[in-house]
């Protein structure tokens, strides 16, 4: 944090901001230019809180230098995380996120139904898909909503694992259902809504499963990764990133996603990156473009929302691919990605 | 919900629509105008989901008609909402949140000790102020910083309540905590960054206290209803709503104080409607301008940030008001509050 | 502007840096941490360009000090510009926008009739309006839209000035109009969508009528300032600013009015601040709850719009007062102001 | 346009509604459903105003159906535009935009000498470039900062034509300035500050020259689309499309750059379309991944900016690339685009 004071800031002034940075375990050091007086302080810089220091008289403007992440920092870990989920069955392979494959989870928006996750699970296995999404416990901007089956729809995916053999992932909406989903999921989604539940978020911190985190509609990169940081300094270290698309005033698509946080966050964190491209713009016919584009900006995993009938669906069946789609998709990203020195997952 | 379909749909995409308005227990009406065809719905339209006729055949557009809130709906109750909140004391005035007073809740951004809640306390009593506002638990972006003294906290907020006087407003975070809330708290806050925190809303449905919904960084007013949709539904109706700025490309202030939300939240809805500037615009010397605005605008209340010394705040000082100017920030909504026809309560 | 080296910057890195910055004609001061090298700069900081600076090798971060705004800012002037307009008629006041009165300017979206003008301009003058506004050269979306009667429109508006003596404020959108306006209009306003058509503000700095600025949809108050210094710059000093909303996500409303624009205009700079509630909310019924909060903020002046049969507006129909409505909203205003310290000009 | 009538609405006020649309030349059509009644009109509804609609008593909402551009929509023209740009000397190739090969523009953000633009235009033309992009008219924030090198620059452009035979895309800033561009210039570049400069717009579309109108900061699609829509009404059929960046709250790129824009933009209309990465992340280290996934979206063509020295730069150094970098991204590109079943062109 570096403090500037005004031109005609005085000694007292500057003593007294000396003062206050050294009251916080700080060392402060002070620079005096010709016009202006800037002061630097080294230590833990997390200890002192910026408003505070616009507050003193003299100071015309604070401002922060380096990153408040550490864990999640690339400079930290200096190395990739690779997430690895174990395999789900007796032979099958187990499946790494972060590594050089790009990994592809599809599914509905919502379980509806077993038959449905049995056959369509089959299907994206068959298409090149590696993890099943859908929602059992869903946040619905409405409470007459259908607000998902809950834990029979978590049975469910977990039936299509042991039959089909993709691992799930699934959203999780409050805390106190971390162990539950701890039982069940191999994934753990957190949506964009709570991406902020500073409780879940340490809940997860304490759990031993993956965790995927999604970036929250008005929220910033930094602040993603301060959320994964909850996480991280909570113990797990499991985390995977997710771009879904921010809220602006665009009015054709429904979200805008922001694959330029792709490489962002590749370049500040060692977290793998997945893109949410069916959330990001909210109509089918602009999901497989999108996702080309993530992989092609570098991106680690695609999670795509798929409906065997999707004016049918529960929810979402406007921004849902069909299953013929899917697979057509499919063609396109597994091109883009050798194209981008990668492979298929 | 109207569909308008494409110039060359078919009778038997006509038919199909119509066909999935009915599976819906919905009725369909139809009306072929020269170019186009557009089919209209009636009964329960919550029921059917827009996205899902999206997909049909020959569908164009699908567009919403009327309000997706009912008992939040100014229509649905007929009059106005307000919130009481019990006298805490023998002797003491109950509050009301909602009638002809405007209401000034004030206090520091967490409760950091005791002693300075017993004495900005009354001196806030003695400015006006008529609910003491301060964090116990507070929602951080980053782990490392003051998390809040917890259930500590909370205690301290009581005590004051029973020296002082002032009934408390104080943020929960976890659907796990509203019962012992319930307990300790008048009016129990839900933060911008739980706004769409089902399982908490779901929570505070089902308990006895007032509930202060703060408007989300990126959500809309309707959003902001619905969540109130939420805590109505589940069987609380003290809800009142909380305009606190949204997330912007301005840089000058934190965030962008939406005071137009005021008039249309009171022309949507029955709820009452408090504005808090501080987090609105971030930086103590554009509070008062602002609070001075919502009353003019027609807010039912004020959340203000005052410390006694801001400069040694653990959170938000540069927002916070010292006592002094928010005695004088008094002066100033009262006359504005006279000027509109109110008064201070 | 400060140069944050990263930690591990060497000597010839620092040198370099130092060496860019006097290429600039500046005087480099360097500050040694413990951990990382802060290098400040003194001079004419507008000749260095921070991207510049970003390039170079151990540069970690390059911060901006102090405002890139001079004629406009309050510390170069010291006191509060007041724009005067001349009195129209022999016998008429002439009109002061940023003194102790509020100025209301009032009027059609655009100019439609000579007889509409003259009888609705009499109609706002003996309500209080003090300016007629009304656009001539209309900027709309679609090029199949009423384009504006041009020059007849600016003869009908100066006729109602002669015949009712409301000096009249419209839109100029064209540097090749300078100079006609310069004829017809007693302040001369840019729309929000050429707040940066810096060929426009230049010609407009070049002429001796007054100027208003309005905010554009996307554009910072920082920017603001900086598209009124084009306007100093060139020569003219007599430049009102105006906040008429800029686009978020919400929907309720055509824009979000940002009123802390005024508070934050009037620290800043010395020129007086016009709001505009009419495109700031897009809906006749917030029209005046808003006025009254623009000026509890402390707005110099406002600018609404009126029409005698909103309904057959040929634009803009929807957020029209009527002139009951105006007249209504008028007494408000006139109590605010009171309430605030100040009167109706 | 549909105009929903309110619950309680009677007759006479269906009536007013029926008659208002009559007035404007169209035809009406009531649907009564149980509840509600709905009313549509037929003909050309650009003659009818939304907001006056709104006006009208007993009218709950008014929706606007089908698209308000005409020239710029797909269904208008039927199939795609390729735009032209004839061979610069005997001998070369002329080039289409919009065709099946992907156009790479190229160069420095501003012309700063006759050398550079020499040595520079033939390295970008030796490594895949086909245009060279660089500003002679800077639209700069600031009054101070190095506003281009104005008709010098055209002619430096000119010269680099002749001798490296790569043809020029430049912005205009001014409708006086277009006869003039109209001789130097190939493509003449419409800025994101004057996407809605609508008399530069009109000026254009009377020019012979393809234009390329980039989106502004806070423009949905629909509003870039309608400005197309000006230029193509004028009678100037080669217009293209360009996204650069949208204006939003994260902070770690300079703009949001909104490749679902592409895939949008190539449904709705017939228009070539090409991304900024430059300009849409700001820093040059993301400048690659963005322009390959633009490539992957489907982009007919990227403008990028590439400085021989980019910490020299009078301008945009941070997210120059230097020449070796393109020629990595070329590399990039050609990959990408093969991979999508494109080439370069």
């Amino acid at each position: 944090m570096i403090i500037v004071m005004k031109e005609r800031a005085g000694e007292a002034q500057i003593a007294a901001v000396q003062g206050k940075i050294e009251s916080c375990g700080l060392k402060a050091y002070v620079s005096r230019g010709e016009s202006k007086t800037v002061i630097g302080m080294i230590g833990d810089v997390s200890r002192a809180d910026p408003g505070a220091f616009r507050m003193l008289p003299g100071v015309e403007s604070v401002m922060p230098i380096g990153k408040p992440y550490k864990r999640a920092s690339m400079a930290f870990k200096g190395e990739r995380t690779v997430v690895s989920i174990p395999p789900v069955r007796g032979g099958d392979r187990g499946l790494e996120i972060g590594g050089s494959g790009v990994v592809v989870m599809a599914g509905p928006c919502a379980v509806e139904s077993r038959e449905m996750l049995l056959s369509l699970g089959a299907y994206l296995k068959e298409a090149g898909a590696r993890m099943l999404r859908g929602g059992a416990f869903k946040p619905r901007t409405s409470p007459y909503s259908f607000q998902g089956l809950g834990v029979e729809g978590l049975k469910y995916l977990a039936e299509q694992r042991s039959v089909v053999g993709l691992p799930i992932v699934t959203e999780v909406m409050d805390a106190r259902d971390v162990e539950m989903f701890s039982e069940f999921v191999d994934l753990i989604q957190v949506g964009a809504r709570n991406m902020q539940n500073f409780a879940l978020l340490k809940a997860l911190g304490q759990c031993k499963k993956p965790v995927m985190l999604k970036r929250g509609l008005a929220n910033t990169l930094e602040e993603l990764l301060m959320s994964a940081e909850y996480v991280l300094n909570a113990g797990n270290e499991q985390v995977i990133l997710c771009e879904r698309g921010i809220r602006t005033f665009e009015k054709f698509t429904r979200n805008t996603l922001d694959l330029s946080a792709v490489p962002v966050l590749k370049r500040e964190s060692h977290l793998p990156v997945v893109v949410d491209p069916s959330h990001g713009v909210g109509h089918w016919d602009l999901v497989a473009p999108m996702a080309l584009a993530a992989v092609a900006a570098g991106a680690d995993g695609l999670i795509v929302e798929v409906h065997p009938e999707p004016a049918q669906a529960v929810s979402d069946g406007g921004q849902s691919l069909t299953p013929r789609h899917f697979k057509e998709m499919m063609e396109g990203v597994e091109k883009v990605a050798r194209a981008v020195g990668r492979s298929l997952a």
